[in-house]
């Protein structure tokens, strides 16, 4: 990923190489070939059109984001060969077992997660005293007896199933997020999960939204290149605002590449994280680099894929491409569960 | 449509307008509000990120193309609203009898318009030569013949159908460009029709081809907007290399958009327009101007459409949506037939 982020600069090529320029001055160099993804998320940023036929050439995805974060928007090629059969079962499956089934593998995945990480917080985290680590014991437990509540819920269809199911991740969040404030620096002020819309002042929640939007976009961009419709959504409703299955899909990878590094993060750095939250509320330059530069490395890193060893980038690409498998029939589909 | 296709220009912004300099001067400045499409095809040139949010600000599109006119990338927006009922209804009618009624609808479009196209020309151009002019209204007649074994296509699917159809479809551009041949100036040496892939030499045929590519651009946005799949075709099968539903809408639009207008340049421009073929087969700068400019005026020409008059360009989202309305079961489809 290469993340453009600076004013002033401007982004070229050179023969098939990407060329970052500041003020005429090289900044970086990087062969197309090894490049998957450009982010572009500053103003007075400038690109050229031969970067981006170089871009379309080598099927590199460019991507516009806000500068909290948010994708704004992808550049899609005219000539992508896309799957008509996949989106047609996918839109039948919201009505059948399988998409029902699908709603509650993300949530799966999402909650076992989350159990899994408090227990590594306190295998790991040294800084964390007996009594907090009781509690983070606890409330893992907690949340582990909620993944068979989960499993007890009928497979009948998306809209059967979505009340139960939300219901459980939301009193999984309750716990998970409150056990998370014991191990989160006291110093950012941490009490509460607050989504962007709820417009939180406190940093930890600020770079939490941020992450989550850099997620969203590698998920985004592995649902198109997989066939899949990413508006179609089986767990999130139907909604002109929102590609429902962007946000189902995010589920399962939201502990692993964005709560655990970004943990680790704060409670490392603490007094460098205390400042990056300018008075408009937003992230400042160089903690937006911080987290991109993170999410970098964390997506960049093997993991035990069944026999193989992957990217996390490449495995959200796989289990988009096993949401597919999965709607043609071909193979169950299991939801990502990290090894602690 | 605002086109961008020569070498080391920069497109800007300033406040809501959108400004586009060349070696520091400005070239060119306009209100985002009036322009809906931004066209990039040069290299050489450079945009700003500050631009490209005004364009997912404003929902202008912006396309990059090639210098041989075929479009390359759509910027998409991740918060766009996105039909999912839309695309479920397009689906299935492939499978029955209203993927075979559109399919048969697009070519009676066609071949309607080229049959009054030929007439229009005996009726308009003086140039033209009394034989000529019979061999025309010959023709035209022929081809209107063409539209009675069409009709005569029993809707029962897309599969069924489309061996009729598209034999009717090639015997009437048979007959067409037979008879278009007379009428272009003979020095242009354009003896038959010759798509992009059979690498045509003569000037008219390259015209076309370029032509067609910006038509595409238009018709590929248009069925986006509308909420539909560009690559769910009816009347094309799928074919990763080509949005079959971009192809099928076209069709009606190839003779009012492309032929009538370029007849009319190369007619009245003949010593102009030979000099815009270069040696390597492509056409030169200024060609690939006076083309985009052609067809943007031709695209934001009124034109009687039911009880309304609508610039072309709207017409042809109108008639994406009505697509949309047929496959909801709320009106019929009718394809767009120009009064000639």
């Amino acid at each position: 990923m290469l993340v453009v982020d600076s004013y002033g600069v401007f982004v070229g090529k050179k023969g098939d190489r990407i060329v970052v320029r500041r003020r005429g001055e090289k900044v970086c160099e990087e062969p197309a070939g090894s490049v998957d993804l450009i982010r572009l998320s500053c103003r007075g940023v400038c690109v050229s059109l031969d970067l981006l036929e170089l871009v379309l050439r080598y099927g590199i995805d460019l991507v516009v984001a806000s500068r909290s974060g948010v994708p704004l928007a992808l550049l899609v090629p005219f000539r992508a060969g896309s799957s008509i059969r996949t989106r047609r079962e996918q839109y039948w499956a919201y009505r059948d077992d399988r998409g029902a089934f699908l709603a509650k593998a993300f949530i799966e995945g999402k909650v076992r997660n989350q159990a899994n990480f408090l227990k590594y917080i306190v295998r790991v985290y040294r800084s964390v005293g007996p009594d907090v680590k009781a509690s983070l014991l606890e409330a893992s437990e907690r949340i582990s007896g909620l993944v068979e509540d989960l499993r007890g819920i009928e497979c009948r269809d998306c809209d059967y199933v979505r009340r139960g199911v939300l219901g459980v991740e939301a009193e999984a969040a309750s716990i998970y997020w409150e056990a998370l404030s014991r191990v989160v620096p006291r110093e950012l002020g941490f009490s509460r999960r607050r989504k962007r819309s709820e417009r939180p002042r406190d940093v930890f929640n600020v770079l939490l939204n941020y992450a989550y939007g850099v997620l969203a976009t590698e998920v985004w961009i592995a649902l198109v290149k997989a066939g899949l419709d990413p508006w179609a959504g089986f767990l999130h409703k139907d909604n002109p605002r929102r590609p429902g299955l962007v946000y189902d899909l995010m589920e399962e990878f939201r502990v692993p590449v964005v709560d655990k590094p970004l943990l680790g993060f704060v409670v490392e750095r603490r007094g460098l994280v205390s400042g990056f939250l300018g008075e408009d509320g937003r992230l400042c330059r160089e903690g937006r680099l911080e987290v991109c530069g993170l999410l970098n490395r964390v997506l960049g890193c093997e993991r035990r894929f069944g026999s193989e060893r992957l990217s996390l980038r490449s495995i959200i690409l796989r289990q988009a491409r096993r949401i597919v498998k999965f709607l043609h029939g071909r193979r169950l589909y299991r939801p990502y569960v990290e090894r602690w």
